[in-house]
């Protein structure tokens, strides 16, 4: 197992404090709470550095692991790069994505639980395919409820989870009273898919609901990546100035880029690369959001929680980067963001799109269209002004886009349009969001 | 590029004679023929064992190469086998197969040339999509004619290839006369597509038509496969039996199995394993078919080959595993069937989906149809009686089945169906044929 990481590590214990406290409202006290493996409590709120990785997760790991690094010398040309462009892949394994890194840790833990069947809504798919695998390693059932309108433009999704031995349903479906009364396709879909999900999981027993990205544990299991990453560069003999990720949730840019952080506070570093954040423009929660409590699912009757949000009822557009239509970032990475210590940029899907072509000719790796987007990030910092030192650029590619080549067709053929938020709609989204401040964070 | 052969090795040299040559019919010698590079003719004939593999290929490979090769534990467990299998996985490139190893070979070599244009035609695209992502590499232009019920039911093929610069044709198209004559979808419809490649090569300037598989230079720069598992299986300190790989002419089986022949032939390997090709029970030229001269595709002006064929004119039954849907095998594979040096299963679209679908579940990577062949036929070797010795058997997974999950689809829908060739259509198809015989093919 050579190069992969003996442990995991948390970023929590650099912010000195908690992170706000998810506020419980009346319908989910007295709601049937799905039990959560108390490992995965204390991973979410522990201010424990590393949590070494249980031997049966490090051994899947292995089958995979570390993902490969290299210098995109030929994408850098193709774009005109200043500086050099590293590349981190997370698309090398079967689930074509790094969600894979969390579904194997948390598929161990409910299987250690007593849990038998693994639940979970998914957008553009790659988290229900990598739950799909996780459960199929651990013995486990698998349910997952996909965005209607993904399942259909990607088919070979479903299929993927199916081969799996996951049962797929298509969001809004008939199995659950949120879906049912849903009225059809909603504006903010994965929301109601997750939603689904969490209603199906509590009407029987053994059952789970699982959580791709936003939860700090799942940010905790990514920090494979970043480890891995900032090892290898280091062999290389490389320095980057800047780290970028691509944002639904945040797992994927902060599995790469809050390692850094960890290491740099523990004075491993000599010193902090900018994190950027590449989200989506037609999901600006981190530019253009407000910090606030909000849900993440749309039963209503989660928690609320402190994250940046463009509001849980603001109607997405339909957009290849299913995986990044999503209202809100992480608590980690919302705190993180609220704090100064991450930057963040919008892209809109058809500067994406084109990145994630123009890095395919060059790379002969088709990235997947949420990877576009820290794509043109990584191309936006390394062709703009030369900074003082010539470090370079650190950009995670977070999957593979072989699954969603239509993105890609539409590309060639002139069709991708980008619907930036509006301001309006965004301001009515979260007009009503009560904001976190230090006193509701509990922060003195 | 630890692990990365310096070398192709031919095996040729092992025959101790030459092949049979090909029979020149008057069309070919008085219509434009297309130039090969003298590189491409050198490793067709010559009796030269090892071919330094040029700089600028080798660091393309080195970009993906060593391929992995693992212990498949779990899926021995799955299937119950008595001896290790060893996987050699072949799927890990852009391409999503062994072929890219041939298409930059090729591609580099036709560049040094002049060419500009690289022709092709493809049955399940795996073939095209190699050609288009080598011909992006050395900034060729590429373009591919591919069987039109493939394209219909793999649309993501096209759009790879689309994505990587190639222009892609349905296959019988209106480009050329051939496919205007056809009269629409053919029997043989590779045989078809790839006649239209030909014509289209040849009515331009620049233009070269390139092959994927049967050839004996592409067998030739195949070898990688087989001379890396040697050395990873010898690092592992582990002894096969047999050596497995599925046949469409033969390039993946070649590739993986004639380094040990030629290993074995050099005093370098104490014992030869049995070398198994594992061809489709709908095209069985290895196991049912004749060994005469025929011809590769369906222009009939091409050469006549000495090759194990069911008749260029047998009408081949949709499969879902279109890379093996060939009427023919390769000559260097089918004179060394005739020699009794090969041993060939035929195996049937159900059991290697079945295979394929346990793989995937068991081991996390999905293989192509054309691999299920060669899963199953190792899934038997390991399954049936115990050898002598408890020597495991190498498979080689040609690719990833990604982009064929209909296939898996239509298998767990319980629709898969199986035609073996009918024995009176195989004895018409080859009735007119001239058999190869020691007279015909100038041996003594």
């Amino acid at each position: 197992m050579t190069g992969l990481p003996p442990a995991w590590r948390s970023v929590l214990p650099c912010l000195g404090e908690p992170l706000p406290p998810d506020l419980t409202p009346q319908a989910a006290a007295t709601g049937v709470s799905v039990q959560l493996p108390l490992e995965l409590v204390r991973q979410a709120i522990s201010a424990r550095e590393w949590w070494p990785i249980p031997e049966p997760v490090r051994a899947e790991y292995a089958r995979y692991r570390p993902s490969p690094l290299w210098r995109a010398r030929r994408f850098e040309a193709e774009i005109g790069a200043r500086v050099p462009i590293y590349v981190k892949y997370e698309g090398g394994n079967l689930s074509g994505s790094h969600k894979l890194n969390t579904a194997l840790a948390q598929a161990y833990y409910y299987q250690r639980a007593g849990v038998r069947e693994l639940v979970t809504g998914t957008g553009a798919g790659q988290w229900g395919t990598a739950l799909a695998a996780a459960a199929a390693t651990f013995g486990l059932a698998c349910t997952v409820f996909m965005v209607d309108g993904s399942l259909r433009d990607k088919p070979y999704r479903g299929s993927l989870m199916r081969l799996l031995g996951a049962s797929v349903h298509a969001s809004p479906s008939a199995l659950t009273g949120l879906g049912r009364g849903s009225g059809g396709p909603a504006g903010n879909s994965l929301a109601l898919a997750i939603g689904e999900a969490v209603e199906y999981a509590k009407a029987g027993p053994g059952r789970a609901f699982c959580i791709g990205s936003g939860e700090t544990y799942s940010l905790l299991h990514q920090s494979v990546i970043g480890l891995e990453a900032i090892e290898q560069l280091s062999e290389a003999d490389a320095r980057v100035g800047a780290v970028i990720g691509c944002v639904g949730a945040g797992s994927n840019f902060g599995g790469a880029a809050l390692p850094f952080l960890a290491g740099y506070a523990a004075g491993e570093l000599g010193e902090l690369p900018e994190l950027v954040a590449a989200e989506s423009a037609a999901t600006p929660k981190l530019t253009r959001g407000v910090y606030a409590y909000d849900v993440t699912d749309a039963t209503g009757t989660g928690p609320l929680e402190a994250m940046y949000t463009i509001g849980s009822g603001f109607a997405i557009p339909s957009s290849h980067a299913a995986g990044l239509r999503f209202h809100g970032a992480a608590k980690l990475v919302s705190a993180l963001r609220h704090r100064g210590q991450v930057a963040a940029v919008a892209i809109g899907q058809a500067e994406a799109l084109e990145a994630g072509r123009r890095f395919a000719l060059a790379e002969l790796v088709v990235p997947a269209p949420e990877a576009g987007h820290a794509l043109a990030a990584a191309a936006r910092a390394a062709t703009g002004e030369v900074p003082a030192k010539e470090d370079g650029v650190l950009v995670c590619v977070s999957g593979h886009g072989l699954l969603d080549l239509t993105a890609y067709d539409d590309l060639l053929a002139g069709t991708v349009t980008d619907t930036p938020a509006d301001e309006q709609a965004l301001r009515a989204a979260t007009a009503r969001l009560r904001l976190v401040t230090a006193q509701s964070a509990g922060v003195s």
